[in-house]
């Protein structure tokens, strides 16, 4: 039976990190807000249900048979080792998982650059915050992230061209998203740190160009960024050109 | 071997939701950095070693002899069957996990309310952000959250008495310390907030009187909650007496 994803349609956000294991794979899913009579309330549906066992606090949240799973790194534990994208061993396991929860933490800080003080109000209604935390985030926070990815890849005993170990995990794949929707987000500061990160970008790089990926990434079942997303681009709470202390 | 915690002596923090399942299960374990003439130090050395494989991002980590893992979900998620505070069955092991990244949640946005703009400036240069980031949490947030809980300890088949099954899990213990954190930080807010939801009190109330719980509470071994942590108290964050919507 086919898996079954469910999120926002419209845009990628946190369902895409799940929508790339998958797509990679080439599993049998549903992106089941997209399909035509079943939309978004499949999904309140199935979170909002009085007879929903185990309701997910929020989206993506993933079904597979009688199995309900949510929160996005808990999704990609379980689907690792089903779609081989994840090691055998529990220490391999468990890293890739860690690796996973840090571009977790990554993406709600940028998340938090356009919506520092309350989720329900609109970005206009943040501006003067957003731009005093997008600083913090360009300036002290991406280069953090940026380096430990780089250092961790470098680490790698068997080389940087995957997060852990010598294959593909899902873990590789999230750190392409991440990248790619930070280099949306902040294109000027991303022009300028990840450079310095050659691994990172080699690596991110490397994932765009997968077949499935691409043709995947080419395909309409990819929906762009935008500034109703989890990574959005606001000129004003990105960088100057040159700038980015590494 | 005994298990090594790493995490800042001075403050319970992120560390106590892993204190709270070692000492609940009555395991063999270190607090390294509270051992006289090793400390901080010695955390720094496992975490920014040059030689080390798998560097954890941030604090708290694990070290089970030669396993290091880092997040504090993740380390719950080696801990549980370990331990026995974890289902033994698949489904059930990513609920319990699922439960811990959505506490992990809430207590970010605690932290953040304290912290709207950046980690590396103080609390006092980013009052007016606080307050507007808190008044969101308080208002919003908090109760989103707690019905949460509620519901599902509701919809526990085995009871409300814990939130996985019929058996205490590192979840309980966990919710446990969150209520106990919003309370310090919110006294105002959880106290017209908390009476509404009374299977998360009364599951609180029940972790907080287990006995090995309760004599590590009052043990040397337990810090204090302090405006150094992740919860803090600042009067001016929380709502008035009888604030809170439900």
């Amino acid at each position: 039976m086919a898996y079954e994803l469910f999120y926002w349609p419209q845009i990628p956000g946190r369902g895409e990190f799940v929508r790339l294991a998958l797509e990679e794979a080439g599993a049998d899913y549903v992106d089941v807000c997209r399909v035509k009579g079943r939309g978004t309330r499949a999904m309140m549906t199935a979170m909002y249900g009085k007879d929903v066992a185990r309701p997910p606090f929020a989206a993506p949240f993933l079904r597979d048979g009688e199995v309900v799973i949510g929160q996005t790194a808990n999704i990609l534990l379980y689907l690792g080792g089903r779609l081989k994208l994840a090691p055998r061993d529990e220490a391999g396991k468990l890293w890739t998982h860690q690796i996973q929860l840090t571009i977790a933490d990554c993406a709600a800080e940028a998340h938090d650059t356009h919506h520092p003080i309350a989720v329900e109000l609109y970005y206009e209604d943040q501006k003067p915050e957003a731009k005093r935390r997008a600083k913090s985030f360009r300036e002290e926070r991406i280069p953090k992230f940026l380096d430990w990815f780089e250092a961790i890849l470098d680490r790698n005993p068997s080389g940087p061209a995957h997060l852990v170990g010598r294959k593909l995990t899902y873990a590789d794949l999230s750190l392409y998203c991440l990248v790619d929707g930070l280099c949306y987000a902040f294109p000027r500061a991303m022009a300028g740190q990840l450079p310095k990160r050659p691994k990172v970008a080699a690596l991110a790089e490397a994932v765009r160009r997968r077949p499935r990926i691409a043709a995947y990434l080419g395909s309409p079942r990819r929906a762009p960024w935008s500034e109703q997303d989890l990574f959005r681009h606001y000129p004003e709470l990105d960088g100057p050109p040159r700038e980015g202390p590494a």
